[in-house]
């Protein structure tokens, strides 16, 4: 089986940290192919981030020529779900969605750790329009940049810090809140005495699933097949650094 | 890995056939073994019935010595999840939950087809319990008791007019709402047009899912091992078949 | 009027103590039998032990060969409730939904302070189905088990505590949140400022209520009568007490 | 005990039949006395006449110099409750709530069939506000106005019309939503085959509990005793009939 | 545009301010005119002052001779809304929904700080109903009384400490909510860094808004016209300042 | 005051049409420039073309170089909003949003008549998020393209159909659920006796309002500045139409 995992920003060095967790949890059976956007923000963080990514991560996906059994989408709160759904014939899935729906079978609520407090409302409507929003307890900021997340002691620090305010608003499991984490989730288990789900993981072994399983996104109603029409697809050029958008 | 999978009622040939949509689903690696309750109900229609068999479940699992990697609880709509949750170190997974679960991946909405009207209060509250309610457009009886899905003829019109019911209020995915649909979902997924999804099978890869990712029930709130204490289970002997309970 | 009072669970002691506060209660014409299972846990505290004793219950009221004219369910947030509705002729009302029930009619939000934090969660899906969870402000827990109750002073003083913390969450009413705290709503009362809501003496006053109106459980959808079928009720013989289940 | 029972508009008569059904819902021990408001509409239907009730309801209870010991307010949907909770010193019941209350302990869901439309919205609100709409499957009209209830044979049909739409929703138990309703619940019960709760009575039931177990309202929160300052209440003399509010 | 403002107690001086706060927001061919109820309480601060008010205030509307494009009502949290629908055939903005209408724009999440803390039920019953609630983090009292709040800096200290707890609990956006902080705004909102919502603006700037759409309230449904009928709008007199109501 | 009105798709025409509604909806000192995004959709139908739009329109105003006090976005139920809140420094408001605040006002429960069924999920989450969807009873599609509704007669046919669907939902207001849909709201609003309202119209009032009234987005929390960072707009070149996205 062959896996697609979208990397939701322009990092390069985020796609193989997200593709070694990816097969660190995939079947033996399975490859795993990163892509990374030709455009797009560097990072997402917030809204417009979002947006840029959501875009720039469909025609990603638009635009790649080889064939592929399942789709993960590796950007956790970021848009652009339902478009995949929609463009792509193969299964789809969230690393939001799939961390949730795993999360969900290992205690009663669970608590989301991600990078910075502006994510928090994004995670949690992604959350709700998968469906799987009612059991999440708390979404809690680290206080960190997707990028700094390069330093290992200090992500851990601060996460155990935001995984304990997690536990106290009831969480009885939690999930790791953005792809660059991967990989935490043995470390702070442990020390937090709680599962910690990995979206990455998570999401390829659904991904799996559905695969294995023959299943694939419904064409009737919400996730119908693109209406064929004229789109283009960006401007030309990149933006300065450090501009205001 | 060794799944044990517990049936919900005490009718061993729906065992094997559970055990069959099982190992249909599982991967080369994983064996499957069907536990079929001691004592309880023959099927499992409604709520006198489910708490029985709920008991008796944990009976089961509680008295089996063999090793095991995960367990797959095949009753639809039927409790003791979170009791099993509580008695045993690996991951539950019950099939309501788990073909829920699925089924949000692959459309906005999804809808139940299970046998007697009367169950559908049961499943709306497994599902809610789950986490996994939001989604849900519709659960719709097909009319048929359990024992009547011996009968595949009969049991796939009923599903098909069913069905139906639910893509008019919203469906665009199904989920067969009984253990013993077990094998349905190819032949209805054709004809309605849309996604079926097979708690059975759905449950089976989440169980694999969890295990591999090294993931269990966490132990904090909800989930606690059960206390020691004197607990005895059951009087002995049956009732009489047509007694009023 | 004959009122039948379920204890869930197999101590003798705390049956009586409950009939204790169920004729307290009850209206002069009113007669109050205790019934305790033959079988089940000693006490009912995590979802293992409430399914167990849901089973127990329902056999003990489907064996049970004396008239009467309610059931009163002695189990705060215990499963069963909706088996005996299916099961007996006249009205079943449990204590947690009549707590409940009366505590909405005292003041906007309520709060239950109940023995271990692990039974909360079941406690809030009672609650959730009964449909009378909207007001439920917090579910606090004291820490102490079921059989600790005993020990009047130190549940007073956990009591108190607990309740001070319900109240900071929005509370206006108190519930005691199990069955063995019946007797405590006077004390704990007056030193909190706020109404006390004792399940047991609620459930016999809304079941003397629903019998005076001549009104019983609707036999259309939910609550069928069960149908006729094989069940057998448990295994024979006890567990030895602290095994792992 | 001494309940007094508040009709929601001027109209003599019918505080006379409230009364009546009151009456026979009481127990022995019980006087009830009904209180006519010296002002307000003559039947209230909609929201303006719903706040004009209100205020006159309250009136009746602030200049009613006679002592009782609770309150039952017989105006289905309408206003008023919460503040006669924060002027009286003894239990409050308002019909709505209670046919819910005790609707939710006969049925998984219930229905309320009441007079015309509009008054729909009402209901869900205090529904909503009372803590008990979770479990209300329908509001349904017959298109009857409060005094053409009158008319028994044609009340009788309407409601069996209306009641078949409400169960076709989904309910399993069905309430009178009007108080002068009072003493349908018997015929119509029959014919539909679903247990009918009437609020006046079941207002009563709910008053005498509370007042037995020795609970009233909470003074902490929302339902504090009103502050001592200047009010006035209501010009002088009547609006012509007809005129535009 | 003539706009009419009715204050919802009998205070003329806070009519005045409200009336200056909203011809502040008005536009430049607005006309604002102020109503005081003849009747009613002094300041509305609970559930019996608000069902008061809502009386009066609609016998205020209902007897008022002049004409007028739009009616702002000027009650914080309190009750009339519905009523005044029905009533007018222009469109009727409450200042509650109206702030809240607002702040809905500004972030994701906004928060009220109130006077007393026993008005936050029903603010938050009044936010639900008007179809804005769920994006409301918290509800806030200062402690403060209607007429507490003359003494502008005691008023402005007792905010800015509110509204941090407001912000804390999630808040992004503030709401002035009571009619008498209208002004307050200005100050408060740079000194906590929030946009401060008025309510009084507000609802200036939706009634302009409706009345420059040509749109008016809907008579399908729940605000139909009120029937004609006879009602009487109060008794005569006043009653004593320090009575039980 | 100058607004800005973003068109979501790059057909010219539409863009001015927009611009025709909202300068018929603003206030005299008001002037409307209309932005068409220079890539993206022709039309925005589904997912996919939101996701794409949404950055277009980002890329449009992050590009605009004159100055404006407020921002129109006339994409109904399409993605951005959040986006554009974090981008610019003046209040942003939508057409999805600004309609269903104003149709809150107008009577209790509100509908969508939109395009193609396909459309629905996304206005649903759309007015959710927005804090506005607790009110809103049905979201109906009337089959057409939004490139379909240049033919008058046949939108309007379409239009009443899909209105009467809605208001058996229980809606009593209506709202136009396309930018393209702008003008029609009188012609059907008269047939179907219901106050319609349009979001282009809405949205530009409530701009106004919030500019009038010296508000604007909130930085605290959800809305924060973007980050500065490289971010890159798009690949250069259209896509041929009729391709598989």
């Amino acid at each position: 089986m062959r896996i697609v995992v979208t990397n939701c920003n322009t990092t390069q060095g985020m796609t193989e940290e997200i593709v070694r967790g990816a097969r660190a949890a995939a079947g033996p059976g399975t490859t795993v192919t990163g892509l990374t956007p030709a455009w797009g923000p560097e990072s997402a963080e917030g809204w417009l981030d979002s947006y840029l990514s959501a875009a720039a991560v469909l025609d990603t996906l638009r635009t790649y020529g080889e064939p592929y059994d399942a789709v993960v989408m590796a950007g956790f709160g970021e848009h652009g779900r339902e478009g995949a759904r929609e463009l792509v014939d193969v299964p789809v899935v969230d690393i939001t969605e799939a961390a949730a729906h795993l999360a969900c079978l290992l205690g009663r609520r669970y608590g989301v750790v991600t990078t910075l407090e502006r994510s928090r409302g994004q995670i949690q409507d992604s959350l709700d329009a998968a469906g799987v929003g009612r059991n999440c307890a708390a979404i809690v900021g680290t206080g960190l940049g997707v990028l700094d997340l390069a330093d290992a002691d200090r992500t851990t620090r601060a996460f155990l810090a935001a995984g304990q305010r997690a536990r106290d608003a009831g969480a009885e499991v939690l999930v790791l809140g953005c792809a660059g984490m991967t990989g935490l989730q043995r470390t702070v288990g442990e020390k937090l005495g709680v599962p910690v789900v990995d979206g990455v993981g998570a999401a390829v072994k659904l991904a799996e699933s559905l695969v294995e399983l023959g299943l694939t996104t419904s064409r009737v109603g919400g996730y119908a097949k693109p209406l064929p029409k004229r789109r283009s697809w960006g401007a030309a050029g990149p933006a300065a650094p450090g501009s205001g958008g």
